[in-house]
C-alpha cells in the first residue's frame, strides 16, 4: 500500500513519531499535492461555465497538467522513503580500516546522490505547480481566487521543503560538477519559483481585500 | 468519519474536484497538521538522548503541545467543512420583496460570522505552532534540523490561508466592530507569525548550507 492510501491521521503520526520516514522530504511532497489539488478545484470551477467559454480549453490542458503532477507527487512521498532505507544502511557501515572507510565513503556517495535526487524532483514538480496557479489565478473563476492563493503558498512551502532536504544530502557528496549543477538548478527553481508564488499571492491578496 | 480518517488520496481528489469543501480552508488546516508533525518528529528524536538530557522536560512538554495542535488541526478540517453549509444555503435565498431582502441579510451576517471562526482558529494554531517550532529549532536534536525548516514554512502557509479566508468572509460581513477587530488579531497573528517563521527558516538555512 503506498502512502497516499493510508489514511491522514496515519500519515500525520507516523510523520510525529521518530521513525526515520516519512520526513521533511515526504511531508514536502504530500504538502505539495494538497497545494496542487486547488487550483484544480478553481479550474474544475471554471469549467463549463459560460462566462469562461474562451478560456475552457487552456484550463482544460490545466488541470490535466495538475492532475499529473498530483499523482507525480503522492509518488513521490514512496520514492523518499525508498531512496532513505539505503543511506541509512551505508552510514551504519565500518570504517575501521582504509579499505573499510573506501568502501564506505563510495556507497554514501551513491547513496546521497540518489537521495538527493528525490527533493530535487519535488522541488521541479513544486515549481511547476505555481507556474500552473499563476495562470489559474489569471483566467480561472474569480469566484474561488483565494483558493488559488492557498494552493501556491502550499507549493511554495513544498519548493522550500525540497531545498532544505537537497542542502542536507548534498553536505555528504565529495563530487564537485553534481554539487555545482545540482547547487544551480536548485537555486535557480527555488528564486525563480518563489518569485512567481509571491506575485501571485500578492494579486489573490489584492483581490480579496 | 472525520476527513482525516479518510485515506489520503481520497481527501485530496475531493480537494480537487468542484465539491465546494475541502476547499482552501481544509487544505490549510489539514497542511498544517502535516507541518505541525514535524516539530514533534525532532522532539520525539530528541527525548532520551544523553547529550538532550537538560532540555528534555521542556521538549516533552513541546511535543504535548504539538499533538494538540495536530488534534485541533484535523477536527478544523471538518469545522471548516460544517460552517459552509449553511453559508452556502443563506446565499441561495430569495430577495425579491424588502423583508426576503432583509431577512436574506441577516443570515448571510450570521453566517459568515460563524465561517469566519474556523479561518482565524487555524491562524491561531498556526502561529502556535510556529513558536513551537522556533524553540524546537533551538533545542532539538541538531540531527532533524531540516525538519524544524520544513516544518515551519508548512505552518507558515497554513497561517497565510487562513489570513486569504479571514478576508473572503469578512467581505459579507457588515458589523463594523466585528470586522475592525478580527482585522486587527489577523494582521497581529500573520506579521508576528510570518517573522517568526522566517527566522527560523534562515537559522535552519544557515545551519544546513
Amino acid at each position: 500500500m503506498t502512502m497516499a492510501e493510508k489514511n491522514c491521521s496515519y500519515f500525520i503520526d507516523v510523520l510525529a513519531s521518530k521513525a526515520p520516514v516519512p520526513g521533511g522530504g515526504g511531508a514536502a511532497a504530500m504538502g505539495g499535492a494538497i497545494g496542487m489539488a486547488l487550483s484544480n478545484m478553481v479550474g474544475n470551477l471554471t469549467v463549463g461555465k459560460k462566462k469562461y467559454a474562451d478560456v475552457e480549453d487552456e484550463v482544460k490542458s490545466l488541470l490535466e497538467q495538475g492532475s499529473q503532477i498530483i499523482e507525480e507527487l503522492k509518488k513521490l512521498v514512496d520514492r523518499d522513503a525508498e531512496v532513505f532505507e539505503p543511506l541509512s544502511k551505508a552510514y551504519g557501515l565500518p570504517k575501521d580500516t582504509p579499505e573499510e572507510a573506501a568502501y564506505k565513503e563510495k556507497v554514501m556517495e551513491a547513496c546521497s546522490i540518489e537521495a538527493c535526487s528525490v527533493p530535487m524532483e519535488i522541488m521541479r514538480k513544486a515549481y511547476a505547480g505555481i507556474k500552473i496557479h499563476e495562470r489559474m489565478g489569471r483566467i480561472g473563476t474569480k469566484l474561488a481566487i483565494s483558493d488559488v492563493g492557498c494552493g501556491v503558498v502550499f507549493l511554495k512551502a513544498a519548493l522550500i521543503s525540497g531545498q532544505l532536504n537537497v542542502l542536507i544530502n548534498l553536505g555528504a557528496i565529495k563530487n564537485n560538477t553534481f554539487v555545482e549543477e545540482t547547487k544551480r538548478e536548485m537555486e535557480q527553481l527555488l528564486k525563480e519559483g518563489s518569485r512567481i508564488a509571491d506575485e501571485t499571492l500578492a494579486l489573490v491578496i489584492e483581490k480579496v481585500s
